[in-house]
């Protein structure tokens, strides 16, 4: 397992972690500089911020900083209850593919989408098979886009409380089914869809460990840490700080590298409390726990 | 399926249903003659509740109205970080026990415990597996006393945002693998160990049919049911009544069905929102939605 005790080199920061600073939005070309201020290596940002900031903006500021992504959040959101949301989520999937290529990122990450219309508190069935399906269809019309581009699609499975609203892809093992499905294995040649591994999601799983040797190098496209608190008061905005809560970090890390994973470990924090925090404080503690507790 | 539309003979009532009214405490016993009044033939109780009636005065009321119970919640909370709690634990199991057999329980339904102190606030560590080998030592410490006594054991999967603090078993799967190992199945004798399905916890699973099918009439021993709210306020005190949320409980109930359970479909439902209502209302709407919604 890599040594992260003394250096920062293999911290990524997803954006959404600073997204706010003292309660209010922090944009995303002074984060990118106070990342490269505190040699932090890599990115992974969200599509809001990029549009709040300019796409081309942002590319200009990434390449003029050195600054490498581990990954664009985020694509999916693939369950549709009519024709006309069917395809206007094939297009905005398609915007999703350009800027992530654009962007230069190693991935474009999928979260897949709940219960039609569950989000926003109307959800138009009870059909979670189905829904489903709508995502293996989604799924494998983006490929069709993304394998002639060369962009990995990683599939996020979100932790089950997230399966009405927001992703119903709920573990690794039904994530690497549906990769097993769309994009049967090859020797040779780069993954087209593999997975991200977000211990928030993940780490209750008992089949964890077997899950992340079945993925394997290939598989393994991104890995994203935080921590579940006890208690957690917010289903959503309540992730806690490497170190703070009861997620085995060192050993779910060693899992994924031991299954061949080389890449960032991305620290992606949505949490109302750390979100009053200043920007900069938030981004050393990130440095530190990378340090003390990954 | 059985057509539960013309009446309310497979309705239990999880007396945690009603545990308040109004804002304040039911009390048991009041409890027991609402639903007489009402034909509402079975009912699962909770140890507190029962302790604060009394276990003989609740063993008479609910003979006097010929109320059955579809299970006695509840044992478990198996795993421990020293050897004094260790053994209240297997004390405090040995006395729920000894109440299920009093009430005449069909089974001791268990929720088993996540990482020792975490309820509390204070984890002891982050070792979920060690918590699940506690688990498999409680159950089959258990398992020697339940099985003299012919009273049946129930693993209740618990939501995996609950593994951290309430169950560190949280899928079917595991449930039943664990019930395979702790009590390989035999072709003749009443089960000894099976599992509690309630819609709540696993109407997520991608492997739900699946592993309700593997389960079987034998490893079945009680269905809850309630409903999965969009948005959920509140991750312990917010459940829905059933017909109110996204999980499709007559596609469930068939599955269950379909396996060989023949029991009560029992009204479990954690809310700080019904709790307000009058109990008696409460009961009137589990009735109306048990024949419309289940």
């Amino acid at each position: 397992m890599r040594d992260f005790s003394n250096d920062h080199r293999w911290l990524s920061i997803n954006t959404a972690t600073v997204r706010r600073q003292r309660g209010v939005d922090w944009p995303l070309l002074e984060i990118l500089d106070a990342c490269a201020a505190r040699g932090i290596p890599a990115v992974s940002p969200w599509r809001d911020q990029v549009a709040a900031a300019g796409l081309d903006a942002t590319a200009r500021s990434l390449r003029g900083h050195g600054i490498e992504l581990s990954g664009y959040c985020r694509g999916g959101m693939f369950t549709y209850s009519d024709a006309a949301s069917r395809q206007a989520v094939r297009d905005d999937n398609r915007r999703a593919l350009d800027e992530a290529c654009t962007l230069n990122a190693p991935c474009l990450v999928l979260v897949v989408g709940g219960l039609p219309g569950a989000l926003s508190g109307k959800p138009a069935h009870r059909d979670i098979a189905g829904a489903r399906e709508q995502v293996a269809e989604g799924i494998a019309a983006l490929l069709d886009d993304a394998r002639p581009r060369g962009m990995p699609l990683a599939i996020e499975p979100l932790h089950p409380m997230y399966a009405a609203e927001r992703a119903c892809v709920n573990t690794l093992r039904q994530a690497l089914d549906l990769c097993d499905q769309l994009d049967p294995a090859h020797d040779d040649g780069p993954p087209a869809l593999g997975v991200a591994v977000d211990v928030y999601h993940v780490w209750w799983d008992p089949e964890l460990q077997q899950q992340i040797e079945r993925a394997g190098r290939r598989r393994l496209l991104a890995f994203h840490v935080s921590d579940w608190l006890v208690p957690t008061t917010d289903m959503l905005n309540d992730r806690g700080m490497m170190g703070d809560g009861v997620i085995h970090l060192p050993r779910l890390r060693g899992w994924v590298e031991d299954a061949g994973f080389a890449g960032y470990s991305e620290v992606e924090l949505f949490s109302n409390r750390w979100w009053q925090h200043d920007g900069g404080e938030v981004l050393d503690t990130c440095i530190a726990r990378h340090r003390s507790a990954v």
